[in-house]
């Protein structure tokens, strides 16, 4: 009987030579695979033949399992098979609910490892020459999920917006044109920003313009999710 | 006669498996390997014997190489040698300068790539098992570098706090003073602080408390640097 055991891995951005050794390790010694729907395919390759590999992914505008379907699959099946690696886009801890999973799996007494991944908030810019910081531009960076432009990403955005801070929203698309207003209530027109599909991957698209000027540029070159949304100066290097 | 090239690789945050695979190929292919100080030594391994190794790292309180002095090795060797690396610690566009060195580079005709590394902004924390977004409790984090308390950072700073993100600080040890009295100022005295050194290293050390406690603690288990600073209610997760 193997010990269960937890790994929570980040995928990295999508270009499949975007994750660590760590996590290829991880992926070498795991019993079973729960892959998200945006992983790169050919990461599964690194875990063994014999790893049982399921899909839990969510993917935007599709039927997908509710996490706490995830949480208990994790569980179950570290219980019954031993180490599950939960491979997950970008970072597990950046707006990846990884958090949940590991709370949820120690609540059982599954021991949890962490291997962080690479974040699409800085990777899919940095993939794009466009730093999030430059000395001389700015001193921060500011990165918000724009699932829900509820009361506190409102106050967030207003605050960050007025900072030096690029501002980088994952998940935000459809938000995009409200997102776009707030900024506008606050003067910044001009404002440099990108938006970036399929960041790093071969069928990547992009389109930069001005927080005036995005909205026609992304219909016009059909620009769609998952998507990042960047805003700065940074963007007009 | 080489073609003249740079790749801006990130190392990622220390530990040398959270390096990627992208990285790995193009130490493996590199002429000359241009370093900083705090990127691990096993990773000059991944470059062949025959490539030249030269140590250009800058680190707090030494005398280092100027960033001008830095460019231009980079042009020399690329032009010399033919395909140059320049690994840097976390994230080339990350504080990293690398947009510095993209642009000398390429002001000589220079082609240049660019590898994302992972930050220590957000995979110090993750090791951590602080998740520096959560579900419940907040929906964004900041990233800065404290190695100037200037106006910019100030006014950042002030409008960071004021929100729901994780305020991450890069490089800001010698100025934990007067970024806590700041955030006093705002009356957050009991907001989770979290001080790592050397994070994701063996040699580690982590303090946490509150914006009150924490200098006390820091002096008490003598933090040095490099350090990040960690701000917000998930570290008290």
């Amino acid at each position: 009987m193997k010990t269960p055991q937890l790994t929570l891995v980040g995928a990295g951005p999508g270009d499949p030579e975007l994750i660590t050794l760590k996590a290829i390790k991880a992926l070498a010694s795991a019993d079973v695979v729960l892959y998200d729907a945006l992983v790169h395919p050919d990461l599964l390759t690194h875990a063994s033949d014999k790893a049982i590999k399921i899909p839990v992914g969510k993917r935007c505008g599709k039927i997908s399992p509710k996490q706490e379907d995830i949480n208990q699959l994790i569980v179950d099946n570290a219980l019954q098979y031993g180490h599950v690696v939960r491979l997950k886009g970008g970072d597990p801890f950046v707006f990846g609910r990884g958090y949940e999973e590991l709370q949820y799996a120690e609540s059982f007494g599954i021991k949890v490892n962490i291997v962080p991944g690479l974040s699409s908030a800085t990777s899919v810019p940095g993939m794009n020459r466009i730093p999030v910081t430059t000395r001389g531009i700015n001193q921060s960076f500011w990165v918000a999920t724009g699932t829900t432009i509820d009361g506190t990403f409102t106050k967030d955005l207003h605050l960050a917006i007025q900072s030096s801070a690029t501002v980088v929203i994952l998940m935000g698309m459809h938000n995009l044109p409200k997102m776009l207003d707030l900024v506008k209530q606050i003067g910044k027109h001009d404002l440099p920003i990108a938006v970036i599909q399929n960041g790093t991957l071969t069928d990547e698209k992009k389109v930069t313009g001005t927080v005036s000027t995005i909205e026609a540029l992304v219909h016009e070159h059909q620009i769609g999710t998952p998507a990042i949304i960047v805003l700065g100066e940074v963007v007009a290097l």
